[in-house]
């Protein structure tokens, strides 16, 4: 098998779509995928296999989701750009819920929106709520581009009454960060949603909750902690929302579901000696996974297919091929000797991997391989692999 | 015209390329042109009518070159990962010179060589210098994973020339960093370069000198300074080496060909207000320009078609449509009022923004148009565009 490739770990993938929808069904929440973190088709007929339904961020996603089935009423639209095409295109679609995200957006839809029209529009709020987080997938901060200021959402419900307006919010949207493994963040969060809710005036009405993604996984560790924890996701923010006024919420899982199904499988190519440390240069680069380069974001990395089981341990820097300085792991991996030819592992590579990949070098797109058989255990085990080459 | 789209003045490309090919025929330098910059085909189609080689770092480059009409003779091969796929392609193709890049390529491609190969075998030198740029577009650093060290070629060529093998370094590839704009800096590389050459072996022949690219472009004042110093790189290299020793000396401009030549042409989405500035969102972001995420790369961002003409200076943030909090262009612009549906332009987008471009959000390719005509004054002139559709 040719690297470097995508592996996805299928059985890994139902597993964790089983957790999910287990903790959902017990907090009365509506799962909606980000579909972002990863368009693979196979990924998604599976993921729709669940029941879930989608969340877009441009009508190339929406578009992408009905080509794999997904029903238009099973999709909402969030994006802080939405262009008045993208706009005009769900609601002909008849997509289930919009999450508008500023008041020339809101005005704009008022202009088009039609009675007949089966598309609800929420607002998306921005909490002013800080996350622990890595700065750049922060998106919940006052001064962040996403969605209306509560000061904002105050005016326009007010004008909305006031003006007997014929479309009005359906409800809210609230996504405040990325990659969040400390539950207390959710609470946080819902408290603050809740004290924007009863800020509301009484005479307003709406039935729509949607409390976005946010939930991490394990980057250090997946090999023993694979599952994200989705039971603590849901209870950090239920309690705070009765059922009887919100059947169920909204949430927008993405990375939760698929980060951990996914590794890249490489060729080391060439080991370099050079003062305090060695340089392994794989046959997969920023193309294939832009996250460490993008946000020094650090992905464990392990033998996948030995050569020379020298169990010594060494300190590597770990780079891809591209000519790009940028184009690197990160350093200071304890790994046992690495020689030309054996493969390594990139963990936690099914969100925001084959979903950011690009041309940049000419390389060419990575293929996918993907396995299905119950329990396996999937180390050489090539008999189990199915391949799917590149398209 | 629908935005964005990628705008290439190939009047202004035709100015560069004169004036490049100018200045390397009165310094005596061969030009290859660094197709990771930019491989959109008819800019290519442009380069290659003016002469220039191509400097190509992946098998996929090489294959796009010579799908444009590149012979293999006028291309050479670098790159710190080439796989044995690569490197035999290359030697097939008969490409003009591969540059080597450690010692385990350099015993891989001799187990492969045959006499009758056209091809020269360079050896990339990571000279150990240290370049005042961006710490991630540096490449000459002794902890880069580019190049082997002078201590290996050293070790290299006395054991080639005690082995009496068949096979030898043709000379020599050296490149050390990106974006670079004082002067000095490659006159203190060509030092470098000296003390390297001089320190080899008397009875060691060689005759090829590449001293790759690195010459930076203006991304503050790309209007009034639009022109890169070709005539003060060169200027700051030659001298150092005498043409009788190198009658030529390659040289693998990218940026500096290309970078000015294009820009993003994007519209105004959204202005919000926020605590202390405001934020401009645009349709184009970073799945069109991926170094202001990447880098931190700063671009001048101008009025390209106006609505309101409203001249008062604003502060604005001005992001892109994506669903991250990294799709931001930068803070602090300043720029005239702006509103909904008025267009801007990303200048110096020619290098590392198509190239670059991803798929991330399922945006789609970007459009490109081509300005033709002689001295045009592109600013609405709808009449001098030739469209051409995304491929």
């Amino acid at each position: 098998m040719e690297t470097p490739y995508y592996l996805y770990d299928m059985n890994l993938l139902e597993s964790t779509l089983t957790q999910a929808q287990t903790a959902a069904d017990l907090y009365n929440m509506k799962l909606m995928y980000a579909i972002k973190a990863n368009t693979n088709k196979r990924v998604l007929e599976k993921i729709k296999s669940y029941g879930f339904g989608i969340d877009a961020v441009s009508i190339g996603e929406i578009e992408l989701a009905i080509e794999c089935g997904f029903l238009p009423n099973q999709i909402v639209f969030a994006g802080s750009g939405k262009t008045k095409r993208e706009i005009s295109r769900a609601l002909e679609y008849g997509i289930a819920v919009l999450h508008c995200e500023s008041i020339q957006e809101w005005d704009y839809i008022s202009s088009i929106y039609t009675n007949d029209c089966p598309t609800q529009i929420a607002l998306r709020i921005n909490p002013n709520v800080s996350v622990d987080t890595h700065a750049n997938i922060q998106t919940g901060g006052e001064n962040h581009k996403f969605g209306v200021s509560i000061r904002e959402a105050h005016d326009l419900i007010e004008r909305l009454l006031q003006e007997n307006a014929s479309l009005l919010p359906c409800g809210f949207h609230f996504h405040v960060g990325s990659q969040i493994t400390q539950m207390d963040f959710f609470e946080d969060m819902s408290i603050a949603v809740n004290r924007f809710l009863s800020s509301l005036p009484s005479n307003f009405e709406f039935n729509y909750l949607n409390l976005g993604g946010g939930l991490g996984i394990n980057y250090n560790d997946p090999e023993t902690d694979c599952m994200p924890n989705f039971v603590g996701w849901m209870r950090a923010i239920r309690p705070h929302f009765s059922t009887e006024r919100f059947p169920v919420i909204h949430l927008e899982p993405g990375r939760s579901l698929v980060g951990q199904s996914g590794k890249i499988i490489a060729e080391v190519l060439y080991v370099k000696d050079r003062p305090g440390e060695k340089i392994a240069i794989l046959d997969a680069g920023m193309n294939d996974l832009m996250r460490p380069a993008l946000y020094e974001a650090r992905h464990l990395v392990t033998i996948h297919q030995a050569i020379s089981h020298n169990q010594t341990i060494e300190n590597y820097t770990v780079a891809g091929p591209s000519c790009e300085s940028t184009d690197t792991f990160g350093k200071n991996f304890r790994l046992p000797v690495l020689q030309t030819g054996e493969q390594v592992a990139i963990h936690s590579c099914g969100a925001y991997a084959e979903s950011m990949r690009l041309d940049y070098n000419q390389r060419g797109k990575a293929a996918c391989v993907y396995l299905e058989t119950p329990a396996v255990n999937y180390v050489g085990k090539e008999s189990s692999v199915e391949m799917v080459n590149a398209e």
